[in-house]
């Protein structure tokens, strides 16, 4: 199955000289979407996992339906000021700028085998930052699943301490 | 099964006397989860579904695991600026303030028959313009289905020419 036709390469997105790639025609086929799913589900293999954690947004496409493969809870972690209840939060770069993620502090429960995706893996800097938020609340880092890596920005570098696996390597 | 025991009033979110339904201890038990989807699944009943348009953010998660079970393709709905290719847009008040919603034009095919997916119907101003934007892409509009709808802000008068069923009343 060759994924990348689904995939699409924008230009200048979201600001001059990134080329964004774009996963909407991946997630407009339904049986291209299914079987996304069952390739990311592939590179977790037999491992329990209790909580799949999805980052906003993109992240959430994925998530909630690993979660329910793989007989887990959901967390969302979301961008400062977006979560309602009691939050852990921590500042975190990216790719275009500084920004702080939340988790909700009953989210993760001490010992949860934890599993994060998010739907693209650049700098890693949302990625090692939600590595801790679910380490300070006492969960393990099973994963951090990716849709898309982009092998050219080294983002694996920051979270080497992880396993990281991603479907797609660009 | 009572979902709303999994379902978090937070006083005063996400501001001063709004009190704000969190959803997120409902997403957070795997069984629960699974047993939602199934619930929503259940209010479409039989009907032939192409396309499950989900609304940033919080729709996002079940649109996806809706789209799935109904083997159709999954359509983000965005707010001003975030979708990356050729997009219709469409102003539209909401229970917070104005903003713009955001659909790619190549996401509905003329004759796709769509079911519409939010957490939450409030004053049903979002919903109304995603109906719109399906509509002026050639969609049908089979079904505006929600998790929760709160009954005294009336959304359902502003799409009272669609078909509207959500899963818990408040």
């Amino acid at each position: 199955m060759n994924f990348k036709e689904y995939i699409r390469d924008v230009q200048d997105f979201p600001k001059q000289g990134i080329v964004f790639k774009d996963i909407t025609p991946l997630l407009n086929n339904a049986e291209i979407l299914e079987k996304t799913t069952d390739a990311l589900l592939n590179l977790v293999k037999e491992q329990k996992i209790d909580k799949v954690v999805g980052m906003e947004s993109r992240g959430f496409f994925f998530a909630t339906l690993l979660a329910t493969k793989l007989k887990a809870g959901f967390v969302p972690v979301r961008k400062k000021g977006k979560l309602p209840f009691n939050v852990l939060s921590k500042p975190y770069s990216l790719e275009y700028g500084e920004d702080a993620l939340e988790i909700h502090t009953d989210a993760i429960k001490k010992g949860d085998k934890v599993l994060i995706h998010d739907d693209v893996l650049a700098t890693g800097g949302t990625a090692k930052a939600v590595c801790e938020l679910i380490e300070e609340l006492g969960g393990e880092v099973v994963q951090c699943n990716f849709l898309i890596e982009l092998d050219f920005l080294n983002g694996k570098d920051k979270i080497a301490n992880y396993n990281v696996d991603s479907l797609l390597h660009y």
